[in-house]
């Protein structure tokens, strides 16, 4: 008899407002894996015994090579840290991915998230959540995206201070962690499990009238160009501007009844979108033109990730809000596609049949 | 028939943990401000007819000229805008402080909230708490602990961004809005209101097992100097660190359990403590040597404001904690009080008898 089981990983929007490196929310747009795994099926032309298959966003260039692939890259590591080598003869594993790729809503945190949960699967581990999460932040180093994805709703997150040894472990190049089969140097590879606790979170409270408006622009920012825009410095005003609202935000968004000048106020940055502007042509006027009192019901507009996805936080008239930035975009050239999502408040999920 | 009232304002901490110029806690030590209107009491030898008696920290040195006093500069500063100039003869008014002076509780932000308060009674304007508070930013840049006396509890404040007009207005020269006789430029007085919602402001719950051991080391930090030595600029990496720790901070301390471990780590701070290590000697050991580990009850530790107030939170073993940073102090040859302080839930309050 083949076993089977399925995955769901919710998309996930970090940097929320002035919560650069903080605040992230799950989404309820799921990256699902759907794993059967059939002694009687030959999979051993993959270099781990996986066949992958892939529908959906990116799939022209998302490998499929188990070695390759983020998602069974990640639970390989899982796997081998725990004694597990590769997948059993006959795994089959197919991937349904509507989550955009490069667009700032959390792909690659959802693979990573999903890859966790998947070995833990196949290895019947039965580890945490808590405890899967200090493999995900081996592989991602900011834990906004992936603890979003991993416990869903509304989470703040951050990494706490290791000790000397633990964050030496903490610190291993990726390809030692995810090796790419006669690239890496084998003697290097990790088999060891991550330290414990690397990371801390907290869920809020989030007010359900609350939706979300992801407006996407169709082009990627690379995470990386993103970073390298940002400055090494600054000033203590632009940190107090931030810090203040933060303290602000995650409480306004609790309450029953939505402050939304509260919540528009306090959703202002000036840690990383001033500077990515220059990545995204339209972002100053998009983030200054949507506001309660241009737009009712609008509470508040912000980068999602590091873009160039735009997230608007609103009661009400999600469409002619997504209208308007969408109008915004297109004097700049660019098309946008949009959604109207919740958030996917139980994050990731799996469904053994 | 002499009228009469009193006000109580409660001394404040402000720069909670990693939430630097943001987050400030009202505490039920409080300034008294007691008020008896008689017209047959010839009080003319006061510049604007107010006889000030003080008792109380700092009796030496607070001045009871009324032009001089900050209680009664404020007043007058809320009266005059407002077409009154002076007090009506036969005003008599009794300090009675508590708050140390200088220390980093909130004394000169009670006697600036004590002051707006007292201008509102005398002339009878009836302003809200939030309005008295727009006067109050005009002398008190920074409104943590204008806003933690004033309404009380745990809050979180910051300004919001105004108009050109109204930035020019908010940024007169002090001496302009406390003038002292004789000595101002009498042209330049400022006679007009300040602009309206300077400050945002929102109120947390507070765990209520959570106390406040106050430890106050017998030396003052001048404000000047406790900003003079911050840095101009600061790294990514510290400010994240104070985002992160914040964002799960005002959180953590409305949990009906406290999770003492997750508050500790999040009452850290780069922003400004190590900086003040410098001024005052022993703040290292003071900072890193009282965890739930070695003083279970306590859940975290900070400067209070500027210091050298320190500030630790507790749910138990008040004694042990306050006897142990006193005996570091000790070792500096800095010799400290201190008192088991609880929240101020209502903030500041009128009795009109």
């Amino acid at each position: 008899m083949p076993s089977s089981f399925s995955l769901k990983v919710p998309a996930s929007s970090a940097n929320i407002g002035p919560g650069f490196d903080v605040l992230g929310i799950g989404l309820n747009l799921y990256l699902e894996v759907k794993v059967s795994v059939d002694p009687t099926v030959d999979t051993t032309s993959d270099p781990y015994n996986a066949q992958i298959t892939y529908e959906g966003d990116g799939a022209e260039g998302v490998p499929l090579d188990s070695s390759k692939n983020l998602i069974t890259q990640t639970a390989l590591y899982v796997m081998r840290c725990n004694g597990v080598t590769e997948f059993p003869v006959g795994t089959q594993i197919h991937v349904i991915n509507p989550i955009p790729l490069g667009r700032g809503l959390g792909s690659s945190g959802a693979a990573i998230v999903g890859g966790a949960m998947l070995g833990n699967e196949i290895g019947e581990f039965g580890f945490s959540k808590e405890r899967l999460l200090d493999y995900c932040l081996l592989i991602e180093r900011h834990p906004d995206n992936i603890a979003a994805a991993m416990l869903g709703g509304f989470v703040g997150s951050y990494l706490n201070e290791l000790s000397g040894a633990e964050t030496e472990a903490k610190n291993v190049d990726l390809e030692f962690i995810l090796p790419k089969r006669g690239v890496t140097d084998e003697s290097k590879i990790v088999h060891t499990p991550p330290p414990a606790d690397i990371g801390q979170y907290l869920q809020y409270n989030w007010c359900r009238k609350i939706k979300c408006v992801a407006i996407i622009p169709q082009f990627e920012v690379s995470t990386d160009k993103a970073r390298a825009v940002l400055p090494t410095s600054y000033t203590k005003p632009d940190i107090v501007f931030n810090l203040q609202r933060l303290a602000v935000l995650t409480t306004a968004l609790t309450h029953e009844s939505p402050n939304h000048k509260l919540i528009y106020e306090a959703m202002k940055d000036k840690i990383h979108q001033p500077y990515r502007a220059t990545l995204i042509p339209g972002l100053v006027e998009v983030l200054s033109s949507v506001t309660p009192d241009s737009h009712p019901g609008s509470c508040g507009i912000c980068l999602s990730g590091a873009g160039p996805t735009i997230l608007c936080l609103a009661t009400d008239n999600f469409e002619q809000i997504a209208e308007h930035v969408i109008s915004i975009f297109k004097q700049e050239g660019v098309t946008c596609t949009w959604k109207l999502l919740d958030l996917a408040y139980e994050g990731a999920t799996v469904d053994r049949n």
